[in-house]
């Protein structure tokens, strides 16, 4: 097993690891910008090095800098936890030739899953469903007219190097194609250096499910079953829970074996999650791979008792899975909020600052994952997320009561937080249902 | 239900009570000494009074005022959380005068079961094995003598309404049985006003073994399975845990079977917990009934994902238990830590003062009840508990690992607390094998 472990990131997420790491007699190595030398995760690591200024580009995202770290640190591992370089297949590959083990898949599995056109060819070949479009990439204006009439308008634009919404859009009929493809492409540019677009069915209302798997380099594949994560804002998740309520039992079997199969098809070890939208009648799309921990992988740790991180780096030594599918089951009812220092008031402008009296919820099926405290200026530079707010009970409902007494508990003085609009989410009756879609926020909340 | 409760408490259990209220849309009342007023149970309640100065006997053993305060604020119900009051059976009856239900059991249950020897000679009418002893008080002491020498030097002399240790002494041969009677009595008759004492054989080495249970109003009655609270000092729990390592499951049965009797026998309602001591054989022997929410009740929660103080607050109402004896099962294992604001290095000497930096631990599988945080004064009136932290893992190993990681997270500048103390404690090989009994921590650690 590693004897020391570098975690590139910061904040909870890097907190997280620590924990996994001094539960398995790991010693951990924390990196931090300058903007970030009193963060909880500095204070908790065995040893932390600075590695730049505030911004990410300075500090975050400086591969040369990082492997200095790990250098003078002198670790076995490199953990990249989510965002930042977690799905760089280059840092990946700089790690490994650098002589760290990656705590992640290979380099090879990362590129072809973080190309979402080749993704999709990998699903279809594993007979993974995924939403009726293009064959490949758009090259010809003229073929796209025809495509989309083939597949049905609406159609969706995807950036094949895409994520986050950017480089994506929706066609209503021909002429609105045309022009949105040139957006798209121009978009995807920007944002991804890689103008590569192609085609969807566009599917309304879905819902966002996603299956957790875990695998090794034994050959061995596990899902950890589904999350649904349909309440998001601008494609970006709110509210995430586990198992996804009102799938059918028959579905849920078949989301997990396709998940399995995708990765299984993909060569891929370590932790990953295969992501799925799913429409009125409970089919199952394919949209991608996510090549790293998730941020919600929490609610998947309370329903089956998984520490994913721990079995993250086992897997990443080399060792076999330390269970298999018949070990897993689901116990109870899993939801996590993320906590932001944003004010819902105010479009969800960014809160940062610093934070006077604090308080963490606490009691019965409370987690809290937050590097935060009294005294701790949240810094203006990164994601907003203070926090994720995780309850675990035996049903789904009891899981709402205790997390909108959780949320009440909440008290960060000075910065404001996103808790009580999470409070109005879960109380709003679609949410109550189950029936929500990822649209339901902005269509009953934030009109936009 | 209830529309609104009174929490005739302070600290973490008055804050564990009002998450369970807010939980079930009950209004709850906090009452409060001035020592007090920046409590979180004070800030988190819907209205808080206070109650009277620093001192307990001025504030939460203030009957009067407790009641005008549960008055004023216009409650249904009134919960006495452990310790001041809980089992005071002339405040449970007042309550009741007073037209506020009483949240545990009947005055008659409280009394009978609140005298030691009634208790004991309940047990053996339920037929709950009682250490071998004197059959009723001793009046005599040469009758003393006489039974000592059937139940076998050396005896153990302890007074009927003890508790705490007090009026407790070990006799190995019959000179030191008539000195020690006396100061026993004495020592009874200064604490608690009641000199009676009676003899049992003295167990040398045991575990205390408790098992939880809860019953309604309707003549249901089930177990909660057992805890092991062997890590003591000075007759003060420090550690518990559930199930009890190394336990035979037939002993665990049985256990659990007698306490039922006692509680049905007892025509005992709401939760309480039949206390044990077990010997070397396994074979275990009824101490006493806390007719009360113990401190410990977060590890029983843990394993069977039962909320103990809202089952308290239905049954109190009136209500049939929400589940079955054969709807609870055991998943896991759980452990708590006490963390007291004490100096280990200095005897456990406490530690009152403002607390500075403050960072409560969390992450999978922790659980943090407590009332304080950065910036908050511990006041020096009290017990010096600051929190529990609680784990809950697949296995006891796991407890374990995750308990000493969260206990090396606890960051509380400006006092002294227990946390490596208890760290010191988890890693002790005779704690590991969980064979250590009640005086492990004195023999090993504390040297007292």
């Amino acid at each position: 097993m590693f004897q020391k472990v570098l975690i590139a990131n910061r904040g909870e997420i890097a907190l997280r690891i620590i924990r996994a790491c001094r539960e398995m007699g790991i010693l951990s190595v924390a990196v931090y910008s300058t903007a970030d030398a009193e963060s909880m995760h500095v204070k908790l690591a065995d040893e932390a090095y600075c590695v730049g200024g505030p911004k990410s580009a300075d500090s975050y995202l400086k591969i040369d800098q990082i492997i200095a770290a790990a250098e003078v640190g002198n670790v076995d591992a490199i953990h990249p936890g989510y965002g930042f370089l977690a799905e760089n297949a280059h840092f990946n590959e700089v790690c490994r030739e650098s002589g760290f083990e990656f705590i992640g898949p290979s380099p090879q599995a990362m590129e072809k899953l973080g190309d979402k056109n080749t993704a999709r060819s990998m699903a279809i070949a594993n007979k993974v469903p995924v939403v009726p479009g293009s064959d490949g990439l758009i090259t010809d204006d003229k073929d796209a007219i025809k495509i989309a009439e083939e597949i049905g308008f609406p159609v969706l634009i995807k950036a094949t190097a895409g994520g986050g919404g950017k480089g994506m859009r929706v066609a209503e009929d021909p002429a609105s194609l045309t022009s949105s493809l040139q957006q798209a492409r121009n978009e995807a540019q920007a944002a991804f250096g890689n103008g590569g677009v192609y085609l969807e069915r566009y599917i309304g209302s879905p819902r966002h499910v996603e299956v957790q798997v875990i695998a090794d380099t034994h050959g061995n594949v596990c899902h950890l079953f589904e999350r649904d994560c349909s309440v998001q804002r601008r494609h970006q998740k709110l509210i995430e829970e586990a198992p996804s309520p009102n799938l059918p039992d028959s579905k849920r079997e078949a989301i997990c074996e396709a998940a399995v199969r995708m990765i299984r098809g993909a060569q891929y070890s370590n932790a990953g999650t295969v992501e799925f939208i799913v429409d009125q009648n409970d089919d199952f799309y394919f949209i991608e791979v996510n090549a790293r921990i998730q941020v919600e992988h929490p609610v998947t740790e309370m329903i089956t008792g998984v520490d994913l991180i721990k079995e993250q780096i086992r897997v990443a030594a080399g060792k076999e899975l330390s269970f298999s599918q018949d070990d897993l089951s689901v116990s109870g009812h899993a939801i996590e909020c993320r906590i932001n220092a944003e004010n819902p008031n105010k479009n969800f402008m960014p809160s940062p600052g610093k934070i006077g009296l604090f308080f963490a919820p606490g009691g019965l099926g409370v987690r809290f994952d937050s590097h935060v405290y009294g005294g701790y200026t949240v810094p203006p530079h990164y994601d907003s997320m203070i926090g994720k707010l995780i309850v675990h009970r035996p049903t789904r409902d009891e899981a709402i009561e205790t997390m909108r007494r959780a949320l009440a508990e909440i008290q960060a003085e000075g910065i404001a937080t996103t808790a009580l609009f999470h409070d109005a989410v879960l109380q709003h009756p679609e949410f109550v249902s189950g029936k929500h879609d990822t649209k339901f926020v902005e269509r009953e909340f934030t009109g936009n």
